[in-house]
């Protein structure tokens, strides 16, 4: 049909000339215009709204006095944390209510650049789930570390172009903007160019320097962690979203920041959410019920995960159940608990009663499978040539991703390599260039994660995703290293020579092929090993921890590919704590 | 400067590293986005805004406490309506506060068709006011007239690409749009092909005719009536904009509508204005004042004429003042008299105290003149040749555009002409056809005018604006009807074979190439003309009422150069008022 043809159609129906495609009888619609509960049957012509009202349908659904929400849209996530492929995503999302997200491929385009991208962008057209994308703005993440990829700004006019991608994702290169670096700021220039917008990644940034990135134009910031921080970001004019993800959860006590006076400049997002967060506490419907039960008014609240979103990315088709938007549809019990009955999806049923109902189709994986490529590689390269016994230890600071610079004394074998001691809870690590067999290495020593015996490896490594490894001996950790070899990436633990639990993820090594149930099964076994047979702290989380300890942007001591760095002062060190150290 | 350049000097201007170009200092600054006042200094980089707070600048304008402003909005307004040139208008407007308006040049278009648009474009560069067009979607507006030009959906795929032209225009066919006609429904295809956005226009519209309407996806409405028009529009998800104009005042009466539930949901326009009423009255200064008046909170008046104008627009550099925003900044004594004290748009100073700053270049108006072309045209062809006495007469309805169709038994002379009796207040109507040269001519009998001597003819014929005079004899209104082919278009007023007072158009018939304040004088001189030399009824407007007496979408008999039109029953009636009439 065209476009006219498609408008004929749902003038007639929402005329009352010819009956609907579907009617959604005895909804209580919230209308995010007016902030009133209405009641009436919501008419469907070809996946859109035609009408609000009484009407008469080919086929006819009762919600029986059910409010009907507009489909909810979380503002900011990465797919991939969730270790699922878009498909797989769709299906744990959908039954909560969440119709549309903005996705930002970060992970997946570290480790294999636009081919990443456009992975993504064709999986998630088998989704059910309407997935936008943030084109992906630091890539690498800094210049410290080697990716799977660089995206330049002179990389970014054509992807910017693409209908399916609505900006630049989080600008996480914060640093860069403040000081103006050109190459950074190129980048934003792009967006512009392409009149596009761009999302922010602003932790702890506050007044002039917090002017200074707001004054570029980017858009929002997912980052506020105090009242402080969301005020100075609402006056500046960015949208600010609260989270509430796996690891950070901000919008438990953030959402005391909104008042009558801002709600329209909040959005909701998780960003960061494990399979077992969302199939435990729910999606978007579980920020819906934290901002209720911390005093939000529900209206103003489904207003943040509805129409603020759709404002502010310029999703003009969706955000409210009005004519003329997308049949996104969401059926609740009441506005407390947000319990989801049934979803509609552009006028598809797409969930009921926590069951998703499209059949699964996947889209091939072969273009970003094998993404794990290591030169050089041995028992041998783990072995340390110390030339003191006096190093510097990354401490970990459990509940954080943070590290701290310290030191200590270790023992030393003969040849200078470092020598496990249970009592001194320290352990080896190390990180593997893994995407263009560099045969580049580096070793730290860490302090807190608990190990005593066997390694644990994965491909998961913010933000570049090289291989990182943690063990008691140089064998357990070149073990789990070329386990993880093998499989093409994902997450290993092993013990004597054994591997005792794993999760490939053949997908760029971050995501799995398989059912969500099974990845979270796996994940579950992994951390019972990881604490059970290696005795990791349960201070710690033995996977995320580790996946944090790459990430060259969070303080203090980081473990890069090129080197142990130390991230206040913007500089690779030696792992011997002498002044004098040869290195 | 390169956009990475100008970033990175707006930065440092943000950070404090280097002074700004310009600081308004000490300004109570409205925030839009947390509805607070804050104290403080804008720092401008190159017409944009790089930060509030302290700032030193090279050159510093001291604000004294008063309210700063982002630069107001006028969400819908016919520049032509002014009978002065974009540039002039920009001289008229400005000095209140208005720094963007999004204009519809619905009336040049009709005239000269994309021509008079690319005219418009052009010369709206030469403005300091920030124009922006919507591409006029109703030329011509009925197929009941011959209008210049006509628009098909086809022709509006170019325009709508450029920039500077935000979508399509009040989409006034709302009968084609709700009886789903495919040419009607064509041309919002074109603008949902182009991603843009179309206004609306849907007069007394309500229920399942506006769910019709607005299934479409038209966004916005300024023709509300009522409460009750208000309510249904904003439910259905369609902007509201609240007219203040010369001759539609609905904001008076509907503020009211207003509350904190749906305020995000409203915008201020004027539609049409003369210059007489600006420069009595104001412009969206004077809208903010009614707000205010009307009960309206201060900080939401200006809402809707900065923030949520920028939303419903996605012109997301402007609409508050904030970094990275257009520095667009209105000075204000308060925030209830809104009187203005100096405006910058683009950070230019542009107004103050009153005056308008820039200089006026003017661009060529070459292309839009010469546009009255008129065949076989003498005062025979204005002898009517009536059967009867009895005829259909169109009754004016004072204080409106409307018009009832009635009958009058009038004198005739021996050839059938109709003999003018001034007792009976009827007098003859001319529309005669002025863009093709078709020899189109039709006439009318039309009652309440008051005109007893002399003629008045015009250019200035809503929406094809074809010539249209009236007159008490064939002699008068022959001359007048010469005299402004002679002048090439525009208002005159005759009697006795001299004329009275005259206002040259030159642009399109439309608009005059003089300064606001001479056109101003004119048309009073012509109100003074019409109602005290020849006795035009002082219940109608003399210009006003002939201007809309063409247009065969306003009810109930109207008069077209393809004959006398009832509105009504869409069809062409004889002047005869017998059933059996021959003509």
């Amino acid at each position: 049909m065209t476009y006219t043809e498609l408008l004929t159609k749902r003038i007639h129906i929402a005329s009352g000339m010819e009956p609907a495609d579907t009617v959604i009888k005895n909804c209580r619609i919230v209308n995010v215009f007016t902030r009133e509960i209405i009641e009436g049957d919501i008419a469907l012509s070809d996946g859109v709204i035609a009408g609000i009202g009484q009407y008469t349908g080919r086929e006819e659904i009762d919600a029986h006095g059910a409010y009907a929400l507009p489909g909810l849209i979380d503002s900011h996530i990465h797919i991939e944390s969730s270790h699922v492929t878009p498909e797989e995503f769709s299906r744990l999302l959908v039954p909560h209510g969440t119709t549309t997200v903005i996705a930002d491929p970060h992970e997946i385009v570290n480790v294999c650049g636009l081919t990443g991208l456009s992975y993504m962008l064709n999986a998630a057209e088998k989704a059910a789930l309407d997935i936008k994308f943030m084109l992906p703005s630091c890539v690498p993440c800094t210049e410290w570390e080697h990716a799977g990829a660089a995206v330049t700004a002179a990389d970014m006019a054509e992807p910017l172009r693409d209908d399916r991608i609505l900006g630049l994702g989080e600008f996480m290169n914060a640093p860069g903007v403040i000081r103006a670096v050109p190459a950074v700021l190129d980048k934003l220039a792009a967006a512009k160019a392409a009149g596009k917008p761009v999302d922010g990644h602003a932790p702890s940034l506050l007044d002039r320097n917090l002017t200074a990135y707001a004054s570029t134009g980017i858009r929002t910031d997912h980052e506020a962690g105090s009242v402080e921080e969301v005020q100075q970001r609402l006056r500046l004019g960015l949208y600010v979203m609260l989270r509430y993800g796996s690891a950070c959860t901000e919008l438990e006590e953030l959402a005391a920041c909104v008042t009558p006076e801002n709600a329209r400049r909040f959005l909701l997002c998780s960003d960061d959410c494990h399979p077992a967060t969302i199939m435990a506490r729910g999606s978007t419907d579980a920020s819906l019920r934290v901002c209720v039960e911390r005093g939000i008014d529900p209206i103003t609240a489904v207003q943040m995960a509805t129409l603020n979103a759709a404002e502010c990315y310029h999703l003009d088709d969706r955000g409210a159940i009005a004519p003329g938007r997308r049949g996104d549809i969401v059926l609740v019990d009441d506005l407390q608990e947000f319990r989801v009955r049934r979803v509609w999806i552009g006028g598809k049923p797409v969930a009921q009663d926590g069951a998703y109902l499209p059949e699964t189709a996947r889209h091939d994986i072969s273009s970003v499978m094998s993404s794990v490529h290591v030169k050089d590689f041995s028992a041998e390269r783990l072995r340390l040539r110390l030339t003191s016994d006096h190093v510097t230890v990354m401490d970990l600071h459990p509940g954080t991703v943070l590290s701290h610079r310290s030191d200590a004394y270790i023992r030393r074998a003969p040849d200078g390599d470092f020598l496990f001691d249970p009592a001194a809870d320290i352990v080896k690590m190390a990180v593997i260039e893994r995407h263009h067999a560099t045969g580049n290495l580096a070793m730290a020593l860490v302090r807190g994660y608990g190990l005593d015996r066997g390694a644990i490896a994965l491909t998961v490594a913010h933000d570049s995703h090289n291989i990182i490894a943690a063990g008691a001996s140089n064998d357990e950790m070149a073990f789990a290293v070329d386990r993880l070899i093998d499989m093409g990436g994902g997450i290993t633990v092993v013990r004597d020579g054994a591997v005792l639990e794993e999760l490939p993820l053949p997908v760029a090594g971050l995501m799995s092929d398989q059912p969500v149930e099974w990845v979270r099964d796996r994940l579950d076994a992994i951390h019972r090993a990881a604490f059970e047979e290696l005795h990791v702290s349960r201070a710690v989380d033995p996977i995320t921890t580790l996946c944090f300890m790459a990430l060259p942007v969070i303080p203090e001591l980081k473990l890069t590919d090129m080197g142990l760095f130390d991230v206040i002062h913007s500089r690779f060190v030696p792992l011997e704590a002498e002044e004098t150290a040869e290195e």
